[in-house]
């Protein structure tokens, strides 16, 4: 089980995070806001026995319900949470990562409190971040999550182009011009894009910038001038955060790989 | 102003849709929402004399705020409520299509009431149809939403091939089976997704149907055997729901054209 060092002494159910065991992925976004919290949680497919096939069952069987009475999920990472069905003893599943955070943001203490527009601001940048994710998959695989990169080379090649020179500059300026706003109305003093303290914003876009540097080093590496405020105070003052610095040169903490976020050398800024 | 038949009298703010004035659209997902529930909103792009002048100045900018105090916005739609700003006079601008219908799911009764797993599944199941959305995007711009479909046809086969054999089936039967498991559990009956009454996940489902059904029409057509449910009762009664009824043969209602979904018969099912 998932041991993260414990700041938080309010009672929280054992989370349980279904998703696949051998890439950060969309669950690293969960790992991240738990981790931050300081929330103890299992992850099913690498603290259980057998635990991938507990996933698989409960995220990609074709039946009418996913379990213990919940409808059925399109696809992981979901979040289960026992005791807190309908009965209040069998267990909640929900998906869909941004809708995970929502849940998990406000019992986590990782929303800002007493503002409910902060909180859909939190969302908001969480959903932008998340989109980003997804330009980054379609940069290796445009054609077919199905077909191996190798079977979708010249389509990743344009697509990458495009991701690199127009898509990524837009992101990080709207997330570097998001974080001087905040500081502009004397919050956050640049370390966070929402209010005072971290949420699951900062982590969320965090993860994404993390990723994007892994997967196109070259370009990021070009851009750290133009989004100084993103790319540099930010993006190492999230490393530091309490619970999230113990993680991440914990073993928890997987390597990226095969996933969203791949290093393919010729995709990258030449 | 757009007004829909009104069903609802408790007091609204003045909704204003922020969004491009000749498609559907992202921002059709907002304009189903609030004619569903009956409530009066501007669609500032079509309502206002330089309108779209308005939209773009607040969705398009390039500074450190969107307007009235709010951080900037990744890019339309985005719904400003007057008075709903943190002082109580000024406006509140939110962005991203799911976190704006989390917004008014509440305010407009289109979520479940007293049923909270009940509104992240209509959030679930808004993310995605909205995810199936951006999949048909890419069907025809699977290389760069900057250029044009002629640019990237070629790709945009081998896309919508993959779109239409795996993804919207899989997309399908997940709709399906979610409306067949809340039939189960004695909801719906086989009308609405969640719970008893119409919600935004019915309306945000229904219109990404109605979308593939305009982009594929033989593919869609032949699907409709595997899921008679979901394209037959569901996507029908959706259409019957009062509100909708009035507003989908108003002039308020815009046809697709060079949107999200595009009729391009040689990416459909041959």
């Amino acid at each position: 089980m998932a041991q993260p060092s414990s700041k938080k002494h309010r009672n929280h159910p054992q989370y349980e995070l279904l998703y696949h065991p051998g890439i950060p992925g969309r669950g690293e976004f969960i790992r991240l806001a738990l981790e931050a919290a300081g929330v103890p949680y299992k992850d099913v497919a690498r603290d259980e026995q057998d635990g991938y096939s507990t996933v698989q069952q409960i995220c990609n069987n074709k039946g009418l319900e996913s379990t213990d009475g919940n409808p059925p999920v399109f696809s992981p990472p979901a979040l289960r949470i026992p005791g807190a069905g309908k009965d209040g003893k069998s267990a909640l599943v929900i998906a869909q990562t941004p809708n995970i955070l929502l849940y998990l943001g406000e019992r986590l203490e990782l929303v800002p409190e007493d503002d409910e527009a902060g909180r859909f601001y939190v969302q908001q940048l969480a959903l932008t971040a998340l989109d980003l994710n997804n330009e980054m998959h379609d940069s290796h695989h445009p054609i077919a999550g199905a077909l191996y990169y190798e079977d979708q080379k010249p389509e990743s090649l344009r697509k990458s182009q495009d991701v690199r020179e127009m898509r990524i500059p837009k992101f990080l300026s709207y997330f570097e011009r998001t974080l001087k706003h905040n500081e502009k109305t004397g919050n956050g003093q640049g370390l966070y894009l929402v209010g005072d303290k971290l949420t699951y914003a900062d982590t969320t876009v965090w993860q994404v910038l993390d990723g994007c540097m892994f997967a196109f080093p070259k370009e990021m590496e070009a851009r750290k001038q133009e989004f100084p405020a993103l790319l540099g105070k930010f993006y190492e003052n999230v490393k530091e955060e309490s619970g999230l610095k113990e993680y991440l040169v914990s073993k928890r903490r997987l390597p990226y790989s095969m996933g969203v976020f791949r290093h393919y050398p010729e995709l990258d800024r030449q």
